[in-house]
């Protein structure tokens, strides 16, 4: 609080600069294709102004993703006012939102997951903190079959949002409303049926 | 038939050692790692016998991928002389059979899919050909809903089955039964629900 705004600013504003324009230079072009060079030279800054705010492009293209991460956690956040399952019906529609928004880039992250180690971890990690988000906002313990169910509803999720998004013959809320009823069958299924009942 | 088969059954016989061997090869290094003149020095052959069979590293992977995947069709054929519905419960455990007697291929084949474009469309043709076959066991239509909880399904299965493997605290039959649960419960939610009804 104690930095004059004058020069924090900029900082923070080309830093989200960058990243938005290597967002789109990621999505459009392969890792191996984008150089820091060309980075530069498409946000009109010096090649060691560049070297400045991300010391090489590997730490620029987990900023990028750590970035797009952050912008879809924090737009799906539940509701804490909210009933949990509308809290989740809400967070589900959310991130269906995004994905409507960001189709190509969701497309190419899924793809990348087995290529691009730090895509891989950040998709699991994805999973991972959405399944105990969901387990806990549910109410469910430890068990075993809860686990499972919620765990493979988000890939369930991903294989359903990449059909949806190849043929685009559904809407949104049809999509939403499969799938939340997928995951309250999948909890039934796993003896769970009580934590998605009303 | 007119080929004498004292020439053509050692042939098949070579063909299925070294289609074996690379399958071990390709699970323990990756696709990098493993040199055609080590495949032939395993085999106990000389690299041009070796190159007789297959002509590049590529096909010889193409045709280990392609072996393995014939090999999970055949083992998961559903019983015409069977319900649908216990048909497919059948199909489901005989592959869940095979995922058991080859986790670590299993594990290594969805984790390359993203970076082995041969892998990637192995993968999403065999869940295109499983789905249409689930479908047309059920006697699902071509409508919308159904198809998507089918395909979305076979992620859902995928993802359970990676669970299982790493955390190994649930049976093979206590799998098979939420995931058997959880595509009536989807095919539910997709307004299918009486296809896996009884």
């Amino acid at each position: 609080m104690a930095e004059p705004a004058y020069t924090r600013l900029p900082v923070d504003e080309r830093h989200a600069q960058l990243l938005e324009l290597c967002t789109e230079l990621f999505i459009r072009h392969s890792y191996a294709e984008v150089s820091m060079a060309e980075i530069a030279r498409e946000a009109g800054i010096s090649k060691a102004l560049m070297y400045h705010y991300f010391p090489s492009k590997h730490e620029l293209f987990v900023a990028t993703l750590q970035a797009a991460a952050e912008e879809v956690r924090r737009r799906t956040e539940p509701d804490p006012a909210v009933p949990p399952v509308a809290a989740l019906a809400n967070s589900l529609d959310a991130f269906l939102e995004w994905v409507e928004q960001n189709g190509l880039a969701y497309r190419k992250l899924l793809e990348s997951a087995g290529s691009v180690p730090e895509v891989g971890a950040l998709v699991a990690e994805v999973r991972d903190r959405t399944s105990a988000r969901i387990l806990e906002g549910l109410g469910a313990g430890a068990a075993t079959k809860p686990r499972v169910a919620v765990r493979a509803w988000l890939w369930f999720l991903d294989g359903a949002i990449l059909d949806w998004l190849e043929h685009g013959d559904m809407s949104r809320a049809e999509l939403g409303e499969l799938l939340i009823g997928s995951l309250a069958g999948s909890l039934t299924a796993a003896g769970a049926g009580e934590l998605l009942g009303g």
